[in-house]
């Protein structure tokens, strides 16, 4: 084995192209077998195995700094930097990150998981270099589906006037997460189809020098290519055709669904296990209907994403059943925001589905393009809950940074037919921007009808009416609520009232006044972060009374992989926990 | 006056070119006199006269739907669309706003007071017509300036491909609010030196059909160039060259100064006036002194700002000063984030410069590119609280976005020597990202070096120690806490505990663990919204004990151009109030 010559990035120095061909196909082998045993980004890592032998073949890491957008393709960089333990060895495999981490290695500069940030981070890494007089590469690698967000595109209109060394790799696979969106990816196109000769060039135009490589998983070409550029004093692009997937069969024929993969996927000869449809209901199953009879039912509709159409379930005969009524803006989550709220205002009914991690990314067109103008939009939030996800990808956050700005509406369903009916209220209302936070707990149908009407905003819902103590389960832990409710029953024999506020950005004040009269302790449950949340507004109503409040949630802090079970643990989020907790107030 | 026969949009169309530049001169004076008595943004609009007319000569508003962005160049419309008497009558200057509005007219679509959103509103407004089967143009209008925001080119990327008709009018007068920054603006001057014809072209490399109009203040041509694209069946920009600040001399050679211009700058002959330099100290001097000195001092230091030099103070000869430790990055927030927190965290020195409204265009990059890299880079965040802006503007949003972000560390300064001491720490410390609200009260100088260790986090300040009542006040707030304290003395003989918090991100919980022991009631005072905000966060800290607990700031709302002391009023904001409040508890 070749790759048992490697120890460090240094070792590479010494192969030769034969060899480094080689440690390429031994590298990707690990990388399949390790992905289809824990899950990870499959068809971004394989595409990605030449440029990097010939990037740490060419460049002096970390004296030449590598800054990895999103670091979807940095398994190779890892493997090659003194980590490749975590991928020989499957008792290993979850030692490292599967992205770049700081805490890992010097070769590893930031905690990146987010896309479109590497050209602006890069920046200041060679700005940093010549403030303080160092010398040594920056070297920006992103993909190009990362091009499109509003990050990326700012940072690359900065670096190039940068006046100094800094070169972009644009690891062109011709794919984002599914398919490209936007005017840019036609210039890519045009670009690859004239071999980096056309006159109208999307770089260029910004100021770059610019060179490509067709062949961008050929080693000899690559490194040619970079001891070109290598040392430049001007911003250089360099633009590499890539395969996405390369070397895996099914990845390369199967691009979106091998873009990240769940663990064992693959049989023992890399084609895909034979897999039994889930055809049980679950939340998704139950917001694709819905989504698809509005299509039917209104050409008004509009279903809009930025690039993760995998998490919400929109296969490609999905979205080819949707037609025209369905938009991928493509990574550009402010786009998307702003985009769907003009459908509202002019009249269209749109739906934006984002996962909680990246409606992050677009604060303030949800302030000013959004509830500022009271758009009546439809926002569909995604994975919201306390995980065991990596940092980068933490969903504890988004009710923090929805339910404070002013207009808005977030309700928190707990089961299919409230979700159901607030997914009327919401595409059918002209009043609000609403946003649904999508459920992660269990699934769960009561198969009565929720005839609730929602624009009757703030009401909460008293499931079972005690005494002493209230619960409010909001969303998710609504089903904690409960639990927690039977036990004090079976352990403490207190009967306590229970409560599903289902409004996340309001508070019921009539019925919050009318539990002071025989209840002495209120607890809020909510899945996410308690800092700037939902339980932290009850306790500020009662702030002026004798109740007493104990707000329940994660705490405000970047968990990196931790089990949920071990976050329940910590955050008290079991009805032993809080069944003692309460025990000093009664 | 050709003006007296504008009632409404359609009466331009029976305009001969003659009487339209005539009205163009009328429009122009009218814009001068009212910005010269109630402030505004000046040059932006005066560049757009002639363009707005012929706009709405070529065009039907509202049929053909015009979307402006930032809306800095409305005022012309405003006049042709039914609002001339907010013009022409000094008695009506308050009554519609500087930016466009739905509320005051059909012919404004959206509310928009921030930057880069045009484009993506139009594309919405299009799809809508388009589900809707409707017809009629959409034209997004965008400055130069604004092209450098993520959402500006996101929105670009994806409306280059929208397959149906859309007008971006790019109105290139050479400037942001001051120079513009990055290869972009290489490229349009190249488009401007070529009258167009450069065959590298930002806008068709996106795909856009384009036309470029060196005269962009020429009616006669400019409606020769709207009647070529209207009802245009793909994507196409119109580049118009304008000259910002057209027609008032002193703008058209000071444009970064007449950009936003205070009342009475100019004498009767439209000169400016001579007026008394500001000599007095202020917090914004001592930022200034301060950041100068620790660019002489350490070569490290980097000034980060998105083109809003003037918010700080940051005029041409300063910038000239700081020299190469100097980045205006224009108007990319986002880019400006990561770019400082590389920086950082490659060893160099930055302190980014932000105005509250705008750090919310940079949420994401708060949390992922610092927080999470625990980048010690320190932001000054100005103008923080409340205030009668325009509802675009308001600045109390901060807190809750800002402070609730891991690893953040966001402090609350109340005067000049604890400003500075806390300067010093944020910039001198290498273990967080560090954000300091500029104070927005008044200035108030002890005289005593503050010799605070800052870097023991979360520890607040008792100044007076009391018993009962104790007043926390945060920051701008701080002093009101003082007045209160006072009034509490005078009327009630209530010896009040005053404190100040000075952290924003975290509870001083042995402090306020001691206050249970003979105060009953507490009072947090923020400059801001209480939602997720600085106070809640004391409300849950004493949610499971008997110390009762009132929180005081600015309710969950857009308030659009109320005056402060009305809003105090309504927020309970005066001492007289918080008396009131409290006698009930007592």
């Amino acid at each position: 084995m070749i790759l048992d010559r490697i120890e460090t990035q240094k070792d590479v120095k010494n192969l030769t192209v034969d060899e480094m061909n080689t440690l390429a196909e031994e590298m990707r082998e690990l990388i399949i077998n390790k992905v289809n045993t824990i899950s990870g980004h499959m068809g971004p890592n394989l595409g990605f195995v030449e440029p990097t032998i010939a990037l740490h073949y060419v460049f002096n890491s970390p004296i030449d700094k590598f800054v990895f957008d999103v670091s979807h393709q940095c398994y190779a960089h890892k493997i090659l930097t003194g980590r490749k333990d975590g991928y020989t060895n499957s008792e290993n495999y979850l030692k490292y990150t599967g992205y770049t981490a700081p805490e890992e290695s010097e070769h590893d500069l930031f905690k990146v998981g987010h896309t479109s940030t590497s050209v602006s981070l890069a920046c200041g890494v060679a700005k940093a270099r010549d403030l303080k007089n160092e010398t040594g590469n920056v070297v920006a690698i992103i993909g190009d589906g990362s091009l499109s967000g509003g990050e990326a595109l700012e940072g690359l209109n900065n670096a190039a006037v940068l006046n100094s060394n800094i070169v972009v790799v644009v690891n062109d696979n011709e794919m984002s997460i599914a398919e490209n969106h936007g005017g840019l990816y036609d210039n890519l196109r045009v670009l690859r189809d004239s071999d980096g000769k056309a006159e109208c060039n999307f770089f260029k135009a910004l100021g770059f020098d610019y060179y490509y490589l067709e062949d961008g998983n050929n080693i000899e070409k690559l490194i040619e290519m970079f001891k070109k550029v290598k040392d430049t004093k001007h911003p250089t692009v360099v633009h590499l055709h890539t395969l996405k997937g390369k070397g895996l069969k099914v990845a390369e024929e199967n691009k979106e669904r091998f873009h990240y993969m769940m663990p064992d996927t693959l049989d023992e000869n890399k084609n895909i296990k034979v897999q039994n449809a889930g055809t049980s209901e679950s939340y998704d199953s139950v917001t694709l209907e819905f989504l698809k009879n509005k299509v039917k039912e209104d050409k008004r509709t509009m279903v809009v994403n930025a690039a993760t159409p995998g998490v919400f379930g929109f296969d490609k005969n999905y979205r080819t059943e949707l037609g025209s009524n369905y938009t991928d803006v493509g990574i550009a989550e402010e786009h998307a925001v702003a985009y769907s709220s003009a459908l509202a205002k002019c009249g269209a009914k749109p739906v934006f589905c984002v996962m909680s991690s990246f409606v992050q990314r677009t604060y303030d067109q949800l302030s000013q393009d959004l509830c500022l103008n009271n758009s009546p939009l439809t926002i569909l939030v995604y994975w919201g809950g306390i995980s065991g996800a990596d940092a980068t990808h933490l969903c504890t956050f988004d009710i923090p940074l929805i339910s404070n700005i002013p207009n808005m509406v977030y309700l928190a369903p707990t089961n299919k037919e409230e979700y159901l009916a607030m997914l009327e209220y919401a595409y059918n209302q002209n009043e609000h921007p609403v946003a649904l936070r999508v459920p992660t707990c269990k699934f769960v149908s009561t198969g009565v009808e929720d005839k609730t009407d929602y624009s009757v905003l703030n009401k909460y819902k008293v499931v079972e009416s005690g005494s002493e103590i209230a619960i409010i389960g909001l969303g998710n832990f609504y089903w904690l609520g409960k639990e927690v409710k039977n036990y004090l029953k079976s352990e403490l024999n207190i009967d306590a009232t229970l409560i599903n506020p289902r409004y996340i950005t309001g508070v019921d004040e009539e019925l919050l006044n009318s539990l002071k009269e025989n209840h002495k302790l209120i607890i809020t449950l909510e899945d996410g972060e308690i800092d700037g949340g939902f339980g932290e507004k009850i306790s500020r109503y009662y702030g002026n009374s004798d109740v007493k409040v104990l707000n329940y949630g994660s705490k405000k802090e970047f968990t990196d992989r931790v089990s949920p079970a071990e976050l329940y643990d910590r955050y008290h989020l079991t009805k032993e926990h809080i069944k003692s907790d309460i025990e000093k107030y009664i």
